[in-house]
């Protein structure tokens, strides 16, 4: 037990994940193994930030989100993996803020485990590389394990951890407009609706099958830097998960009215030439794939649907890094 | 040849059947044989009238739809089929109007193609009982053959003709409350709709074996009269039917930030206690299934979010009948 770091707390920060080929379903087995392989973006911009120190002796986890304490169990899982690997059974202060809305399907889960599994890792003295925190970030949520890395990930069907596709700098051009539709908490939470997806769609075994047949042809187009032709087959995806999803019993739907104007007006917009390719995740926000050069035409013409938002222009961004 | 009759003219009206199980996709072996079997309500107070005579001589068919020339391929299958029935080779005059959107997902074409197929059989002096028409009007539109029948009817998946549930007056009290979210014509036509669905969608295949299971319940909710065991079983089979659609290549989604209003109110109504039960057609249009001395308050909720429109209200229907 290293007794003489516990007044040390450290600040890690993570940005989410956005899955461009959805992961959306789980393997038994372990731990948020994933049934389908996803590739992602790591949005630069958008942060979680958390602050890890070591709880008084005796007392256990306390977890303050966004400054409400959060029930320790969702949490448990991670921070005892990281316990049993540095052998310390001490429990963590932890303060973690996002300076985007919470629990709304912006990946906040993704950012906010990864920020919280670097912090406690590096207070604990475990190693802090993305590749190692992976596997450790996924335990608490499954796109974390994306969201240590910057840049480009991919995360395979079933596997431990994501790895590196490409860096930050890899594609400068591209841009996320994240249309925040609704900012309030989602009505049914992503890990919820992934099981009865599972335990209830007929459809889920042809999502998971497909999503892998998805996958070669993803990662090509990202290689290639190709916005139109990973645009398709990011809708493909994203519509293939919800499709799965509106089969469940009940039906699940996370959709609202100003997300189908989003994706219309996207669908508007590739018919005039330009290159705008949406994407939803488990909430009603929708992210927006664009070219740098279109951004400022993208948010004029998303100001006719939402005059009272400004959406947020993400790049590709970094991986947790840690605040000194 | 009963050249005697040329001068004749038959005008016949239908209403629309509105699919409460959802016909979506067709069999090989056969004109629109449905893959999955449905049951619908025929909607009092929507109608489409066609009125019928034979072409001069030496010409062929005339179909006036809406005051608009159609094409005569699209009613060719049926009126040859009509004419070989009665070995008659004249060509038919048609008029045809609807008093509700035409081709914008009311189901238009289902009593459409009945009410041509009636008036065209009995100018031609062919037997016009629902059974006899059921499969003759099938060529035209698929649900054409549920449309000739009053009240509740039966399409089996594989069948030439539906057949009769339930008579009018069997459920007096229920009444579907028709939002007409948009009265432009669809996008994309069920038809191609369907067969895009068939060819590229990863989840056809699932859908038509799941149709197949929600049948049984769905008949016995219906002979209940049980709206709520029948609402979830209708939310079943039109979410699944929508499931099919987004997974196709590309995605195909009828609905409209309107459509999403009006789905998420009825969830919302029905969390209060009261029975609204939405379902849709391939089309933006939202039908809601609802009791008598409910509807004034459906009205009113709907009233905020279509200020401008005034949704039908229809009762079960009668079946195709002949104006003299």
């Amino acid at each position: 037990m290293k007794r003489e770091s516990s007044t040390q707390e450290i600040t890690a920060v993570a940005s989410p994940s956005l899955a461009l080929l959805k992961y959306w379903g789980k393997q038994d087995g372990g731990i948020n193994l994933p049934a389908t392989p996803s590739i992602a973006v790591t949005l630069g911009g958008l942060e979680s930030r958390a602050r890890v120190a070591f709880a008084p002796d005796g007392t256990g986890d306390l977890i303050i989100l966004n400054g409400r304490e959060q029930p320790p169990h969702h949490f448990a899982p991670m921070l005892n993996e990281l316990r049993h690997l540095a052998r310390d059974e001490r429990g963590f202060v932890i303060e973690s803020s996002n300076n985007f809305p919470t629990a709304a399907g912006l990946a906040s889960s993704s950012s906010g485990f990864a920020a919280v599994a670097g912090a406690a890792a590096r207070l604990l003295g475990l190693p802090t590389e993305p590749e190692q925190l992976s596997p450790i970030a996924r335990i608490g949520s499954g796109s974390a394990a994306r969201a240590v890395f910057g840049g480009f990930t991919l995360w395979p069907a079933g596997a431990l951890s994501a790895t590196a596709l490409h860096p930050v700098d890899f594609w400068p051009e591209l841009r996320v407009v994240v249309v925040t539709v609704s900012a309030g908490a989602k009505s049914i939470s992503s890990r919820a609706a992934m099981e009865a997806t599972r335990r209830s769609s007929p459809y889920y075994e042809a999502w998971v099958r497909d999503a892998a047949a998805l996958l070669e042809d993803g990662i090509e187009a990202l290689a290639e830097r190709d916005l139109e032709k990973l645009g398709v087959i990011m809708r493909r995806s994203y519509m293939r998960m919800f499709g799965s999803m509106l089969a469940a019993d009940d039906p699940i739907l996370y959709w609202r009215a100003g997300s189908l104007n989003a994706l219309l007006l996207c669908e508007e917009l590739r018919g005039r030439g330009i290159q705008a390719w949406e994407t939803m995740d488990a909430g009603p926000q929708v992210k927006i794939l664009t070219e740098e050069s279109s951004v400022e035409l993208v948010l004029e013409e998303l100001q006719a649907y939402f005059p009272e938002k400004t959406p947020l222009v993400a790049s590709p961004g970094p991986g947790l890094r840690f605040v000194d």
